[in-house]
């Protein structure tokens, strides 16, 4: 071993003791005859010194030491008189008896501190060096944390974790796989999973139980900022389970990751339906630190000669606690915002409820104050509120006004990452009608289950179909989602008709399942959490890029290692394929 | 839950208690007016018990019920008048009073028992029933158990698991890279990596300090009983350490493997020399369970006038407690072994050293009985022994000897996949000649460190230079290897130089590490684990598939999903990719 100790663990109690130390030079100073060395490590920074007086030929030889190289020193450790309160160890420093240089550095493209001057392609070149940041290290060991707790709370309850295949058959349902030739089977593609979703439910249908695992899946889709080609699930199954079992345990989880790496006790979950998710937030992934409901108020807004209501489907409000003092240009604002392209609003529509108890509206020449005091009860408002309106397709509107409501809680100050507010959303419709394609799509997968009260509607009415599928949603992150799933090869049947798939590919596709389920599948059900997200939301991070090792650009590049990158003729002739100039 | 109880946990201490029970019937069977069906969940068997006399509608309802039927129960646990000590609930049974059947099943194609009637093909293509057989779970229970202890050890160590990428840039080096298409980046292609090795060297140069990670790793190679397209490893690597750390550190990983899930308390790892390891044993894994170690006899077997003896450079022999008493038939099955076309000697020499002190050998025309005495001298030989001797070129030869003492092993019942005997083997070469292609090739890898006092030998006798590398072996099996790095840009450099690596080339599949180590890399090592091979020793398995939940067979595929296979044109059109006709 090269150390005796790391440089994050002496106290004052390791007073005059003889140590060796390693590692990189964070920076070095000279103050009259003594250098100052700040030494780092994973564990933490130790300073050096090196005292002119006392060893010239070493100090010299330090003051030729730049930032990042590698050293190891031999030294006392001594009570420092100008202590740092900042860091664990600033109460002591080694005075410095030998140095030896291990290793030399060039000077890094980007200062390694919390705070960089590196941009982010700078730092995704020189990823190894932007790990050497204290930040970024800290994600990927909460990251560790979250893996390990994880596992040693699912263990206690008897689950196993399963590694299933990385090469499998590709089912063109759903996103893109990535395929992967096969050079034994010329012609012939492996898919990587999207989700291990058909193979946990195999290992029900095998007794299994109790599976999970932390696993890497795939999906080649265009890529977004919370998007990587490759992320992490945690993956789990449970046998003669229902809903309920589910959230109770998969709840547990996360309360146990909470207290134990966060500290935080998390009440219980409050669970919503989808339904009211829509009515009351316009998301299936409403942010609950703070209320904000949607008020509907279309019967209020009619018969006024307002066309731009009258003609709307739907109209409903938001009411922001104390903003009537909004300023014009805080409201043009406001205005642009829901007017971008992203979220397509046509306009904005605010009441003010000002202090004096009167009411002053962009649409004062429709409505008179009676009618804003209507709209202003139903929300609840009081004097120096601000209402804010939106109007038209119920689905369309309740998005938009859903951004909207998250805009004004980030103005507020109300989306405290400090805060973290769970909550099961349950009952998701069972399908999702493509109205163009004039056809279903499972809204989850075409495994979930429909609740059994409504499978006779099934063939009457399988857009109102519920599911019992359930996500959970941190802040408005939807964490985690899974369902109870079908376990009747009748019923999957019935699924894939509904689905439009054919026998013949539904049996190409999935047949090794249905087959499965003739030989005695147990009711089951179960859930994935993305634990890239779920880190995120732990160390507040606003991408999930922080929180993994070396992520790809949203080209899908991994810039550091120049991947993907052509391959030789010759590696291409073994697979029998060609690229098409 | 569709259940109280699990089918594993029922005592006498349960008398009288209502339960509910849910899983697959293992077996019915009628006798009088009952009807006995056992119970099987993951947790064990439970006898259920339907009585004619008390309720006959019930008992007709249980009577239609077939093998692997999923049913549910309610019934009161009861003392069995005829126990069974050979399953832990044997004292008790269920007097079933409420029966609901959750699923029907087909007859299986194969019996659901430890010894079960299919054969591996029938196993494979229907895996998820396999999968129910109590001896088959019980591998992938103990897989899990092993997995979770790793972590757990590595843990308490400070380790750090870190995950990284699956899709990386193609290393035309070593074994075949599985390729994935990028359809991004047209014509490009990712590959999935052999095993993380620059990636967890980055993660030091990063300041990681302790990493590990328990990873899926891909080769494309011909396959064989113990190899796998995609198989996974404990993968770890160190900062500030040396050898005897590591060493040290992963010693302690296996004592920790053993002790906890075996209850085996393994005394410290014997370190044997690669160089010894292949005089003693002619093998880098010797199974030293048993001793039989070689004994070289060139020097006593000279100027007898046996030609093939004297025209060999290498004479060894290895004794056989008890076995003069071989028949000739014996012998002759003997030496057929050794010329299988797999072994290739040319022939075998025997000397039985009878139980009256005279010496029979297959060479009598050429030596004498105080010649014989003298090899049976050297070997240590007793009067009962059977002496084997082989000759020919040395390491030919050694390979050749060392499956014949692994087979005299064998038969000779030393083999107890019950006795664990570990040790490490050290010292390896740096560097292979193929004397073919005239060029060296790493030993082990490109970045493992020579051994600092041979690092002069790398100019004038590349082939003379030890490595700082070492192989864990348990019973003949190589569980893990590994080395301390290289760390030192220039050096290598200089290792590219001597593979026969371009500056280009080496720049262009290694240039991030290259670059890498210009920011200051520490000193490093490490290892890696094969989890599939440890887990088949603790399981005493022959082959790695069946501690694998969905192996592929030897053509690389998996018969049970029907993977690889070909795929849509649209599909390969996205990726701008053609088969070749």
């Amino acid at each position: 071993m090269y150390r005796t100790k790391t440089c994050g663990e002496l106290r004052i109690e390791n007073l005059n003791q003889e140590v060796v130390l390693a590692g990189w030079v964070q920076k070095a100073r000279k103050m009259g005859g003594m250098i100052f060395i700040d030494l780092r490590d994973r564990y933490g920074i130790t300073q050096l010194v090196f005292n002119q007086e006392i060893n010239s030929e070493l100090c010299e030889r330090a003051a030729k030491i730049g930032r990042e190289w590698v050293i190891q020193v031999k030294g006392k450790v001594m009570e420092r008189s100008n202590k740092n309160a900042n860091i664990p160890t600033g109460d002591i420093e080694i005075i410095t008896g030998e140095l030896t240089i291990l290793n030399v550095s060039e000077v890094p493209p980007f200062t390694i501190e919390e705070d960089t001057d590196g941009g982010d392609d700078l730092r995704m070149k020189y990823r190894y060096l932007d790990l050497r940041r204290t930040n970024i290290r800290a994600n990927l060991e909460l990251r560790h944390r979250m893996a390990f707790e994880t596992r040693s709370y699912l263990d206690k309850l008897r689950f196993l974790e399963v590694e299933t295949p990385v090469l499998i058959g590709s089912t063109p349902e759903g996103a893109r796989d990535f395929l992967v030739p096969s050079r034994m089977n010329p012609g012939e593609f492996y898919a990587l999973p999207q989700s291990p979703q058909t193979l946990k439910q195999l290992l029900m249908v095998s007794g299994f139980d109790r599976y999970f695992q932390i696993v890497k899946c795939f999906r080649d889709e265009d890529l977004r900022a919370d998007r990587q080609p490759e992320f992490t699930q945690i993956d789990c199954e449970m046998s003669f389970v229902e809903q309920e079992d589910i959230l109770n345990t998969f709840e547990g989880l996360t309360k146990h990751l909470f207290r134990t790496i966060k500290g935080v006790d998390i009440p219980d979950f409050p669970r919503i339906s989808y339904a009211d998710a829509m009515k009351l937030y316009g998301s299936d992934k409403p942010d609950t630190r703070f209320d904000m409901k949607f008020v509907e108020i279309k019967d209020l807004t009619t018969r006024k000669n307002f066309v731009v209501f009258d003609s709307a489907g739907y109209v409903a409000a938001i009411c922001a606690e104390s903003c009537a003092s909004y300023t014009r240009k805080q409201l043009d604002e406001l205005t642009d915002f829901v007017k971008r392209p992203q979220i397509g609003a046509k306009g904005l529509v605010y009441v003010r409820y000002e202090a004096d108890g009167s009411l002053r509206s962009s649409v004062d020449k429709f409505y008179s104050q009676d009618d804003l005091k209507a709209w202003a009860d139903r929300c609840k408002a009081k004097p120096g509120d601000l209402i804010l309106v939106l109007c038209g397709e119920t689905e369309k509107t309740q998005k938009q006004l859903s951004e909207l409501r998250l805009e004004m809680g980030s103005r507020l100050g109300l989306r405290d990452k400090n805060k973290f507010n769970c909550l099961w959303v349950v009952d998701f419709p069972l399908l999702e009608k493509d109205e163009e394609l004039g056809r279903f799509f499972a809204k989850h997968h075409p495994f979930t289950g429909p609740k059994p009260e409504d499978i006779p509607l099934l063939d009457s009415n399988p857009g109102a179909v519920r599911a019992n599928a359930y996500d959970m949603v941190i802040n408005g992150v939807e964490i985690g989602g899974g369902s109870i799933r079908i376990y009747n090869s009748e019923l999957q049947k019935k699924m894939f008709t509904i689905l439009g798939f054919t026998e013949e590919k539904a049996q190409a596709q999935f047949g090794f399942l249905m087959n499965a389920f003739k030989f005695g599948a147990p009711p089951h059900g179960g859930i994935a959490f993305g634990l890239d997200r779920f880190v995120s939301i732990f160390a507040g991070l606003d991408s999930i890029r922080d929180c993994i090792a070396f992520p790809k650009n949203n080209s899908g590049r991994d810039v550091m290692l120049d991947a993907p990158t052509a391959v030789d003729q010759e590696q291409l002739d073994e697979l029998n394929l060609q690229v098409r100039p």
